[in-house]
């Protein structure tokens, strides 16, 4: 551990002229203080030991001023807060949200402006943000900088993926501090739109774990007009700075008082569990602000999309990828287009018949002959269907049926395009009844410079959930910047990709077995994933016997994920026939809830294993779902979330005894018992295996 | 004149290895040929004399490839083309494309790219322009640069305005080539927003004559998804270079073949008139792509507009320009807003009385309280009026005296902000029956880093005007880039301002007596202009008598500007209570045509002198427009346009017999007299005045 004698020194130094708070529990104390030059700094203890050591706060501006030093303490206001919500959707019906917090209204000498540092500190974590009320000597201001640092105590253990502007599709490397290196990640890694930000720079949140087994996780809340922030790692003093994303001429942010930035948030705990549970970053957002959230459901998918990826069928009319054939008035059909009338009624006949809510079809819409790769402005028109797709047809089929469609809006990265058409696309969806669309943004950004995680494009993404809010439609974005709890405020938000799901598995070096491990340490923090779970044929050489590809899981962890995955959109992405094979396995997640009454985090390791229990939200349901990295993991489970007095025929879908996610990944076993809240189970987990239980009173 | 030797020894070379096209009347001729290492250039001679001498030709593109040398000839095309069409409005009912076309077909041998170079010679001048056909070898690619150039012949006197990439609202210089220096123009000139290429670039459409009397203008047609061109003046060897805006990285344009550049064309004649009259840049644009066109009007209007420009009435509601208030949800109201219901419908009774079209109200809508010169994002919605304009109250009311209201969507540069809310925008037209909107475009764009000349704004003007056209909507921009011809082919972007117009003199040092011989030699090439010419009360300190500001014209020079500035859209810019002070001036607006049958250029010297007569399209009337720098001017006009064996009667409008501009700007005369095509009239202009007639069958 590093300068503990330091640290020390400065608990000293700090109480003499510092302002502190407490957690409920006590278990964390955060103090505030000035270094040199009235610099502001904090400093967080948990369990009386300092876990971050004096860092520095503020933001520098392009004018060349900096609110960052030569501050004076106005006063310091404290308040607690002991509140309960009710989300929407959720992991749970009811959100505690209770902490103390601190505001420390600072003046800046010189110049007479002033700015807050306002506190909050949880339980589990502290978070910060600074505050810049309405006055005379700051109006307009452009942030060049950030200051924010988070100084490590030591060289943890961390999860992290390269700090990339574009994209966040990248597998976790799991290094201690010194050892981030972005130059030594596998960049063979299927994605195709990367702005790496330097050697040493790394993305939010970033999940570590210290040698004395403290788990820490750097994150922010609310990214609202404002972009998203990276880390700085200094690798031999370990100490994270902010490192925000740059729009297209360099700036950082544009601000008008009055204005606050994001939360910068650190959970702290000695049980990880406390980590991947907290609602620390929805509760740091603001309450919904939509009135009526009647028409805000979730969602059990199916969809024309996974035969795609798994190459029977295409995304284009034309089959060609030809950049000029999109330029044609008569598109030469391949006859794979995937996006067919017929096909769709064949998926919306598949969803009906297993209790479905919706069928998501992509591929529906002109401009995928020459979409891709060329940063071309206008690609998609998000309202012509392909000749073979006859929306009107699909559209009362699925009516009939009492299946919901989802809407899908490719923007290939050129925002410009799609807010340009964004209306027209909305009333489209209006006029033949499509609830929800998955968006997508991948390419790079147009506006031209701009960047995925820039101001410009939090403010688009966010911008898109309203649009989509004032239309009571629903939104699940695919290639966006990572949520950080704008869900509980716009709700009708449902879902996002906004890292590396599934589909890598089907064409590129793929995710894993630890890969699930880690995702509810770090993106799920934010808020829903839409990672599209359930892949059965589980190898790509079942398509084409020359593919190597494979998903990194067996197939009894796919099932899990339903459950360890928290998502009221939950996709089922395998293909109906594929499904219809596997039918005993398949009534998992034909079983399987999406918004959820409460959730148990009964074991966590990052990047080793999880195990939730969830009880449906409509019913007394239980469903369990416990997976592990590629080593194979014995477990004993107690019963005790069950309700007591109560019995329950529990169907457990497990790994078969030579299942092995490499070698024999779709074997399987499936049995029926009875349990009560006294029971255990033992779960015995493949390498990259998992355990799925369905919990039904009797 | 310089190279006079080099140059007679390129014409003997180039007639060696070289491809010619010469205009219909022969006058001039364009030779093709190669330079160096395969450089295509282009050499014309007026009548016989060089008058552009060697000029490379050329692209070069980002990836550092150029598309400016090592070429060969594939093939050479030829063909006459000797057409009519009907512009729906215009200076002239019908317009005659001749020219003769020379296609030179380009194959760059080592990476075999082809690249066209079509040249049309006209009468008047000469246009070429690139064509890029769909081709294997060249797909996507980023003009970096443009080699085109233009190599004068001598130091020519010019009309310039300085090469600036965000505004286009200059007065002119009048130097030789030479002398250009933008660091020596006077900077204090009232423009908010300026990114001044450097010291020697200037804006085409440039004016220039030299020492043998032979005018020539350099300029573009057609640009479209393209930046504007610039000009990069070599003030000791006088070589023009294209010098195109870049965007927010320094790119130039986003192409992708098959595809063109704009037309770059030079006019030539030692007759001015013929510069001033051509149709070329029309000619050069695509055809009308609106089916439908009778819902284009021509529209001469009043407007709440004036009155805020001389401080009587303000265009926000609070009256405070204060930052923070526009935030309020209760603004205070300062009295001083222009835009009430009550005072738009005493507008409403003054057009209607007066046989107006329209009304434009501008500050109807709320944001103005903090709009300008923060760069900020979100300012207006385009919906929402401030609370003492009542739409539909003031909809119903022109609606019952037959007049058309004129929207205004002022987006502040922040069109990014505009195109999200466009579609909403123009329902709220279509809801309240607005047949037409004024847009405006001041501050810095938002794409930030965009310039408004830059390929993105290009794209997004003709976006606007297509989006207007698609819902049978009128476009008139303010502080776009200037036109270059894009009317012909969406007729309904009915007028642009894009210079300095008469606004100018309300509030700067204004527009000297020359700026408006100047206009219709430069800006009025590529389309109509909204000058809102009109002003009765010349000068600001009527309204304040502590202004030193006036009008830089005389009352009289005021009218003519409805003839010699041709728009079919035309401002009464001064109040309704300043027209009702003038009643026997104002006839003339009252009276005067804004649409045409046809337009005689009777005298033209640019930077000096003008006098146009223009025929109603609808009836027998002419209306003659005559106007002068600071000069005064006596001339004798030959009325021999009018029609044969016809008796009318004149009404002349003309300066008084001590009038000028500066001391006695509001003196006029007013006579009848009976005229034949066979009577001469003699024109008296003061310093910085001007005569209008009109001429109405007995």
């Amino acid at each position: 551990m590093k300068n503990l004698f330091i640290a020390s020194f400065l608990i000293l130094t700090i109480f003499a002229h510092s302002q502190s708070v407490q957690s409920p529990s006590k278990n964390i104390t955060l103090t505030f203080a000035f270094a040199e030059k009235g610099k502001p700094t904090y400093t967080v203890f948990y369990k009386n030991k300092p876990i971050i050591l004096q860092s520095y706060l503020g933001l520098l501006l392009k004018n060349g001023t900096d609110l960052a030093s030569h501050f004076k303490i106005d006063s310091v206001g404290n308040k607690s807060v002991n509140e309960i919500w009710k989300p929407v959707l959720g992991e749970q019906s009811e959100i505690k949200n209770e902490y103390n917090e601190m505001t420390v209204a600072l003046t800046q000498m010189a110049t007479d402006k002033k700015m807050n540092i306002i506190f909050k500190v949880y339980n589990e974590g502290i978070a910060f943000r600074y505050d810049f009320p309405k006055q005379k000597d700051l109006n307009y201001f452009i942030v060049s900088d950030e200051v924010s640092e988070f100084n490590l105590t030591d060289n943890h253990k961390t999860f992290w993926i390269p700090g990339d502007f574009d994209s966040n599709e990248y597998p976790y490397s799991e290094t201690s501090l010194s050892e981030i290196n972005t130059d030594k990640t596998d960049l063979n890694n299927g994605i195709g739109m990367k702005s790496i930000a330097g050697k040493s720079v790394v993305q939010s949140p970033l999940m570590m774990k210290s040698k004395d087994n403290i788990y820490l996780n750097v994150f922010e809340a609310a990214v609202v007009n404002y972009p998203v922030m990276h880390l700085d790692v200094n690798t031999t003093q370990y100490k994270l700075t902010s490192h925000l994303v740059p729009n297209a001429i360099g700036d950082k942010a544009y601000l008008q008082t009055p204005c606050v930035s994001p939360w910068r948030t650190i959970m702290i705990s000695d049980d990880a569990r406390d980590i991947v549970s907290s609602k620390m970053i929805l509760n740091l957002n603001d309450p919904c602000k939509i009135e009526d959230t009647s028409w805000i459901k979730p969602m059990k998918y199916v969809g024309i999309w996974w035969e795609m990826h798994v190459g029977k069928s295409t995304w284009d009319y034309a089959g060609s990828q030809n950049a000029q054939n999109s330029l044609s008035q008569d598109l030469l059909p391949s006859g794979k287009h995937g996006a067919t009338t017929a096909n769709t009624k064949r998926y919306i006949d598949f969803a009906a018949k297993n209790g479905f809510d919706g069928v998501l079809v992509e591929g529906w819409n002109t401009g995928w002959e020459d979409w891709f790769g060329n940063w071309k402005e206008n690609v998609f028109d998000f309202v012509t269907p392909y000749p073979d797709f006859d929306l009107k047809e699909v559209t009362d089929y699925a009516k009939s049926k009492g299946i919901k469609m989802i809407m899908h809006h490719e923007t290939s990265g050129s925002v410009a395009n799609y807010e340009r058409h964004l209306d027209r696309a909305l009333d489209l969806m209006i006029k033949y009844g499509y609830p929800a669309a998955k968006s997508g943004y991948v390419g790079r950004i147009i506006p031209r410079g701009e960047f995925h995680d820039g101001q410009t494009m939090v403010n688009h993404f966010n911008f898109v959930a309203q649009r989509f809010a004032d239309n009571n439609l629903m939104l699940n974005s695919h290639e966006s910047s990572r949520p950080t709890g704008y869900s509980r405020t716009y709700p009708n938000y449902i879902a996002a990709e906004a890292a590396r799901g599934n589909e890598f598995n089907a064409w590129s070096n793929g995710n894993p077995p630890m890969h699930e491990t880690i995702l509810p340490f770090t993106r799920l923090l934010g808020g829903p994933m839409d990672y599209t779970p359930g892949i059965f044929e589980i190898k790509m050489s079942f398509y084409d016997i020359s593919k190597k590809e494979q998903v990194h899981t067996t197939l009894a962890k796919q099932l899990a994920l339903y459950v360890t995955m928290y998502s009221p959109l939950q996709m089922a992405a395998d293909l109906p026939e594929n499904y219809e094979k596997y039918p005993d396995a398949f009534q998992f997640i034909k079983d399987v809830a999406v918004d959820w009454q409460e959730s148990k985090y009964l074991e966590a390791e990052p990047g080793d294993y999880l195990t939730v229990a969830r009880k449906d939200k409509k019913s007394e349901k239980w469903f369990l779902g416990s997976i592990t990295d590629e080593n194979a993991r014995k477990t004993t489970i107690k019963l005790d979330f069950l309700s007591p007095n109560k019995k329950y025929k529990a169907i457990i879908y497990q790994d078969g005894k030579t299942a092995d996610w490499k070698n024999n990944p779709i074997n399987y076993d499936i049995k029926t018992i009875q349990v009560t809240s006294k029971s255990k189970i033992n779960l015995i987990l493949a390498s990259g295996g998992g355990t799925a239980i369905s919990f039904e009173p009797i």
